[in-house]
């Protein structure tokens, strides 16, 4: 647990608080987007540009930028870019799962049926996969397309392998980094290819931003059973329903008894949500998300590593400071 | 009726017949695609690129390749791409009709529920935009990536505007030419592209496409009322059920009397199906399918003129054929 030795910095302000001007101008890109699209389909796609979210992927693309050389506006257009695949995907996530509402506005299956939401997905799936090509480059175009593909692929597989007693952590891991490692590794490395930077030191902000997203991703199946609703703002226990086996379920299939095994065996193959009374019963269930914690701390130590090649800027300490903040979260998920 | 005078050419093959090979080829690398994806991802894919389809779009590539110097590998690379964009939007479309069987084959959504097809739609999507990069322009890329948004688009707009009396012809004309003109103009004017023909003889191609396109989506509008399911194989009469407003239906609403017009848009206005008996029962039906029929004749009267640039060969002849081809098809649908 290397990771917890070292306290982390002080930092009041969350670290995307230095790109905010930044920030500002993608959010008013991504409302501009309407304006590509046919008068009929705008009011759909407005809706689901004017919802916030945390722009996650667009901050890191702009972190970097500035820790290399500068923020130009190619990194602010890789951020709307890769913004806009992961909004496409929510919209779809949101069919799949029936969701109603989402940060507290209805969802497009909720306002317009799933007809139309599955085409909105799709319009701004190929609208943000078309924006690539104003870079002028097949490079970029070809790495916005797998990334994208990446998520997709994630999606599938985490769908096929619900209530899956083979599913392994090898297997798990594959599909976090493909359905949310992908687009983080995307906004990084892309952002470091924007800025010129050699082949070596692009796969080093890949990797940056491959690991931050499947500690985030860790992190955020973590809080799925151990976070309070009213805190997170969000419908929680939702894996456990739909029979996701994420890492603290698998670390608890390996540890517990076997007649917990069993018991929980029974349910996953009958189809049957997990119940959380049931894992809380369960010894070795705490241990079990102290190790989903571990492992996602240790992912944070070694992509901070991974900025070593930038060197010292305020950029690059808010690239550093997002881990120590994610690790700061993923502590609070200890009992 | 200029359309008509001139009898067709006697031609007792199907145009496509000319590129029996290169289809076969266009066959072999669309079931070819599923190596592009996840061990896990694959056999989703192989499913849907196992399925037949009439492969007009690659075929229509490939002839004006044909016609314009030659049949390249970049011809039938296009036209995969086309198809597996069309063959996404498919999938997309049978989760929205909540559709069972599609050629005779259970599909995705009936077999693995809709929440896999969505994503499996995506992935397919994602591909095929991918695969554009491997030509290494920038325009082909755009263009692919524009013709993906104008399908997506022009199905947001028919979805919207069902049971929709404000719907005018010229709407009616920029959906079908947005969902099905855009993928066929992409086919004949890229392949044009790839060919190196100069940007006027391209845009020329592309309308040839889109006139094409949109003569058969009229052709397929008309079929839906007029047709026999056994004789067309597939479900028909679903254009009335979902409160589509086709060319047929919009000369209909022009020309019936003020209280058959009142009738019918109740019907609509109440979300009812529109029912054949009723309409049938109207005096000018019949007259509403022949004007469709005419203006569809018109489309490829105007189309066979923008193929002037491509001079004489059997490549260019085959792209007339399929006009005429499909002139005789509409002329089927007369009374």
């Amino acid at each position: 647990m290397a990771a917890t030795i070292n306290p982390p910095p002080r930092n009041d302000l969350f670290p995307f608080e230095l790109v905010r001007p930044e920030l500002e101008r993608v959010e008013i890109s991504i409302r501009e987007q309407v304006r590509a699209f046919d008068p009929a389909v705008e009011p759909y796609v407005a809706y689901i540009c004017n919802t916030s979210g945390k722009r996650i992927r667009p901050a890191l693309a702009i972190l970097v930028g500035g820790a290399a050389g500068g923020v130009t506006d190619d990194h602010l257009k890789i951020g709307v870019i890769l913004e806009l695949i992961h909004m496409a995907t929510l919209v779809h996530d949101d069919i799949m799962d029936g969701a109603n509402t989402r940060r507290m506005v209805p969802t497009a299956n909720a306002k317009w049926g799933n007809a139309l939401s599955v085409l909105l997905g799709d319009v701004l799936f190929s609208h943000a996969l078309t924006l690539a090509t104003d870079f002028n480059s097949i490079d970029i175009c070809r790495k916005v397309g797998n990334a994208a593909r990446e998520v997709c692929q994630g999606e599938i597989i985490q769908t096929q392998r619900r209530f899956d007693l083979t599913f392994t952590k090898a297997e798990y891991f594959r599909v976090i980094e493909m359905k949310t490692g992908a687009l983080f590794a995307a906004a990084t490395g892309l952002a470091a290819n924007l800025s010129g930077m050699d082949a070596e030191i692009e796969a080093r902000l890949h990797s940056y931003g491959m690991k931050l997203g499947t500690a985030y991703q860790i992190y955020d199946d973590c809080l799925d059973l151990v976070g309070s609703e009213e805190v997170v703002g969000k419908t929680l226990r939702t894996d456990l329903i739909k029979g996701k086996l994420t890492l603290p379920i698998l670390n608890l299939l390996e540890t517990a008894s076997e007649a917990q095994r069993i018991k929980i065996n029974k349910r996953i193959l009958d189809q049957e949500p997990l119940d959380l009374p049931i894992l809380l019963g369960i010894a070795e269930y705490e241990g079990a998300i102290e190790r989903a914690i571990d492992t996602a701390l240790q992912l944070l130590v070694d992509c901070r590593a991974d900025l070593a090649p930038l060197g010292k800027s305020v950029h690059s300490d808010a690239l550093a400071q997002i881990t120590w903040f994610l690790a700061g979260l993923l502590e609070k998920c200890r009992k």
